[in-house]
């Protein structure tokens, strides 16, 4: 670590529910050096919980360079979190979500705000972290600035609607929450075998049967993934994957005829996340016929240190 | 219980996975006595079990009427049941379901069969009990027979087509449990109150979503049980009413598309199932501008009496 101390600018830190990531950035927002362990949010409690985290896991890195700021993105910022910061409202740009950020209680590290998208009409939609990784993808794609869909699959799976480099509006869908839940605590776990590998196929007439079918209600078809099990039509090693492919199929579903309605039909689409989650919603969206996503490994670093020189924390 | 020794004619359970029910019926089906307790299927395993079970609840009903019949429905009929009955397919009336039945091992009882739904095109469909429940409907309400749209709200809501008395195809809405696991192991739960109290206006208003704006999908619509909460928009006691107002309109949203579709659109539509339950599906209803529907609270023991002479079992 020692070897980067000439050039370190930024400790960026990606803290989510379940998981802390820390990133050493360097020039240009450079990943000198990355560590990760389960001290997410929802698992400290109270202001020494969250310094004791920080030190635990970037302690050496922050006594090797002295007086390097630290931003962080995530629950961190929740009201369970090191500091509750309040959420920025749609349409926002980096600038903008610099503007929001709050110092922990110490005055440790800036966190960045959550966003809150709030039409008035539909009920409000939000998210915390995901608005950095967003950042991020915009820095690392020029191409998306201008008008983009911004895909990031996961437990709460966000659709973001990008025009003229500002995030302008999204929607969440519990798509990786629901098949956890189902598979651990609903009937339809009980089936389902856990041979490890991805029943391809398995999948795939899951995200058919929402794209041909899905008129029939997610919480109809669903069921299948026992009753193919039970009449001895799939096998179990296949239930879990059929499942998915539902799961994703319907969230295509509704987040593709959202973007068009967005006036984004034509506009690119990126898959933000872990490879092996994007390839999953990758295969998907060409089972919808559309265009090749672009994909996007973690971009939480490059929207950290996009931030942090938008608040004048580095000038680089 | 010895009083009713001279007119009971059979002894009817209703057996499902969590529960047992039992009915001592008199002629025409008369409910003479009924008890019920949580010695349900999956809570039991071997033959010995099952037939402890029997005893334990209607022990003294056989003692005191020597030789009565008895005719079971619902889970006990499953492979991890008493005995494992095949499903009867659709088409199906009561004399099918009769030619259905099997006996447990020591012929102490008769076991309706489940039913099997399978066009050979969409995955197929499954119930064990409800076809009993919906052979009682049919007795209970000739008006049914001809054509009508049978649902029976619950952990799994049931949607059946009748045609000329017979259960012609049907679809499973995983309803019940979706909102318990949400509830109980979902992000969504951690902000619910537990008042006690039903929040009429949340219901609706989850109903009124899923009615409006269900083509953005459930799996995003459900977040709003969050986010209402977390921006103060909704109190925590209306969380849980207003989540199960979404699932409930979402399934009340394909369900009656899937009724319109198979022709029943002016067809009579009966809700069987617990007055609470039913009163909610009713009010549902009412927000889909759907004609007010029959409500039949417990239909099984009607059920079982009319398949138990169809089988000859009893004469009458």
């Amino acid at each position: 670590m020692v070897s980067h101390a000439d050039s370190a600018s930024l400790l960026g830190l990606d803290w989510g529910s379940s998981s802390l990531r820390a990133f050493l950035l360097g020039s240009g927002g450079k990943v000198l050096a990355e560590r990760s362990n389960s001290q997410g949010a929802s698992t400290l409690s109270g202001v020494p919980a969250f310094a004791d985290a920080l030190q635990g896991i970037a302690g050496d890195w922050l006594a090797a360079h002295p007086g390097l700021p630290i931003l962080a993105c995530g629950m961190i910022g929740s009201q369970h979190g090191w500091r509750d910061v309040p959420y920025a409202a749609c349409p926002a740009d980096a600038a903008a979500l610099a503007a929001g950020m709050l110092s922990s209680p110490g005055a440790e590290i800036s966190i960045v705000p959550g966003m809150l998208y709030d039409d008035g009409a539909l009920p409000p939609d939000l998210m915390r972290g995901e608005e950095t990784q967003i950042v991020g993808a915009l820095q690392l794609q020029p191409a998306l600035r201008e008008a983009s869909c911004i895909v990031l699959p996961g437990t709460h799976s966000k659709w973001a609607q990008v025009n003229d480099g500002r995030l302008r509006r999204f929607a969440t869908h519990m798509t990786g929450e629901l098949f956890a839940v189902l598979r651990s605590h609903s009937v339809l776990g009980r089936l389902m075998g856990d041979s490890g590998a991805f029943a391809e196929h398995a999948f795939v007439a899951g995200v058919d049967a929402a794209r041909d079918c899905g008129h029939l209600g997610m919480s109809h078809q669903i069921f299948a993934a026992r009753t193919l099990g039970v009449t001895g039509r799939a096998p179990a090693s296949d239930l879990a994957d059929y499942l998915s492919g539902l799961l994703v199929g319907h969230e295509l579903r509704a987040g593709l005829a959202w973007r068009d309605a967005a006036g984004l039909a034509q506009a690119p689409l990126a898959l933000v996340g872990s490879h092996v989650l994007c390839q999953r919603y990758a295969l998907a969206l060409q089972r919808f016929q559309a265009e090749p996503p672009l994909l996007l490994d973690n971009t939480a670093p490059a929207g950290l240190y996009h931030l942090a020189r938008a608040a004048g924390m580095i000038k680089d």
